[in-house]
């Protein structure tokens, strides 16, 4: 099977982003601001917005299982304050927990975390056991940089974030590292602030020494790990000028790249240079980028197309990139069905 | 030939440095600020900071012309304001200039500008124009975001940039985009802030229509385009979501990438989705990665090797790559000779 390790709900009836402007627009004034159980969406709309979505391109692509988050930019963590958040990724949590309840064969859910700029992410862990003992999800999206595009927050590295990394290896989840929208002009959101995190992250856990703290930690970098493959000549060798062990030792037990690459050739690169082991298959439908590229004519995001091309892959490896890396980096789902995660979470 | 066209001048002697420390500790009480005649630097020093680094490489690596600028994370254009900026960058010019005069061909001059956060641009007027003008440089270093790693400053798009803009063209000289250090904790500087910067001013230029204003104007993003080559399929989607042209005619008429990627794969990449007429070669020797890669036996920033090894490039590609794009985006070198335009500098 093929399980696609980064989706994000985009196409989230409009009921959703009302509610939130809504919340926004109530920011200062608390009395106004609208109750969860103010948002209404039948099973019916979450149905509509995902059958010709991307229920369709898991069919038409071959893909069976996504692992779903709420929708990336819409987090938006700089937003109001550690109250707004929580409301807001409660949620956008809930609405995931649907999807995964009237799909279970096609979701499994990761969730958004109640981060705020400046907020110790141990503020977080509720929401993170809620989701994952309650409704039943298998990681969380951290995001490294909850301002938007100022990064004010301590590298992924410093002690500020131990409580949090504490009961994900509790509960045996990993984080997806991703970034929301950008409220810094400097950044455009999906072609600059996205792939800059990624390269961010990765650079911060090559100069810290986090997964000596944490050998159980497991992080995934998404859209084929920023830059990193590119200029993993530049990685080996900023590591072993600054006296760090090779990358393998380092830090490839605990940080796993998706292969959001939207081109054959890059593909073909992150195959050839990064181990396979970690790599896994994604494709973030529907997402950054919608259109269909003329020099194939698929869609640019069909990234199942460009792995099947690469001629050097073994089965095994295919099998590894697709299907085993995915269940061993997410412990929770581990060699079970999606619809056994699905029907052991107690959303009622 | 080849030309290499990063390199800076990262082996200066340390009284350079020692000048600097005395500049910043008068920062606020100007008057114990250190003249710029305080520097001693006889050209015996000069000569024993290359001949054993950058020209021995030249040698052993059959390079011939470094296209020479200040050490990047040096500019530093955060500290202090725009007067110990001025002082500065005018100190390190200088000293570039000395090298091009002892060493005429080996090595031509690219300038720092006298950047200061929130300053107008145009104040970098002056220096770029006496750089040109009288030591016969014939380029310049543009940090997009003089914070070192806040991004405060608009966009390159914005009409902020404009009056410089104005300027480099009326001299008829390109800008490398290049930040300098971090003082951002998230932002490794060699291995997050110049690669982040990189992706984010090529995406920058892909929302704007700088090149409609400037059909002259042309930029350099080194270290092989941050993320952007990797992510070509991503930049081409993502220009075609927003109804952009496509990229070749938006934005490859003013935009070239340099091929300081250190590792064979990467350039194989990089020559493989960039048109070879937007490549220039580049090693920006002796800089970020100065050990040697195990795997080859080789330095890691050895890029002409990897360039040799790219049998899908015909003999025009290679001459383009080494040469002739060099010559057409400096126009100032254009065909001459590095002795000549040396020869031309008014340095006295």
């Amino acid at each position: 099977m093929i399980i696609d390790c980064h989706g994000h709900y985009t196409t989230a009836p409009a009921e959703l982003e009302a509610w939130r402007k809504q919340q926004i627009a109530a920011i200062g004034d608390t009395a106004r601001a609208p109750a969860r159980s103010a948002l209404r969406i039948s099973d019916d709309q979450i149905r509509e917005s995902l059958e010709n979505a991307q229920l369709r391109m898991q069919r038409e692509r071959g893909t069976d299982l996504t692992i779903f988050s709420p929708r990336a930019s819409f987090m938006a963590h700089h937003i109001g304050d550690a109250t707004t958040s929580r409301e807001w990724s409660q949620l956008c949590n809930d609405l995931v927990a649907r999807v995964c309840g009237l799909y279970p064969d096609n979701f499994v859910g990761v969730c958004q975390l109640p981060q705020s700029p400046g907020v110790p992410p141990e503020t977080c862990i509720p929401e993170l056991e809620r989701c994952v003992n309650e409704l039943g999800f298998i990681g969380c999206n951290l995001n490294p940089d909850p301002s938007g595009g100022h990064w004010r927050e301590p590298p992924l590295t410093d002690r500020w974030w131990y409580p949090l990394y504490e009961k994900m290896v509790e509960l045996d989840v990993p984080a997806m590292v991703h970034v929301s929208t950008s409220c810094n002009p400097c950044f455009h959101a999906t072609g600059a602030h996205y792939i800059n995190a990624d390269t961010t992250a990765f650079m911060q856990f090559l100069t810290g020494d986090l997964f000596r703290d944490f050998p159980a930690l497991k992080f995934i970098i998404p859209h084929g790990g920023g830059a990193v493959p590119y200029h993993w000549g530049r990685y080996r060798g900023l590591a072993q000028d600054m006296k760090r062990p090779p990358l393998a030792e380092h830090l490839l037990r605990n940080v796993f790249f998706d292969t959001c690459v939207y081109h054959a050739p890059g593909i073909e690169l992150l195959t050839r240079v990064i181990p396979v082991d970690n790599i896994l298959f994604a494709s973030e439908m529907v997402g950054a980028v919608r259109g269909i590229d003329p020099q194939t004519g698929h869609h640019y995001d069909d990234t199942r197309r460009y792995v099947d091309q690469m001629q050097a892959l073994s089965a095994d490896d295919r099998h590894k990139i697709f299907e085993g890396n995915a269940r061993r980096v997410f412990g929770r789902l581990g060699s079970r069905t999606a619809r056994s995660v699905n029907a052991g979470a107690k959303r009622g």
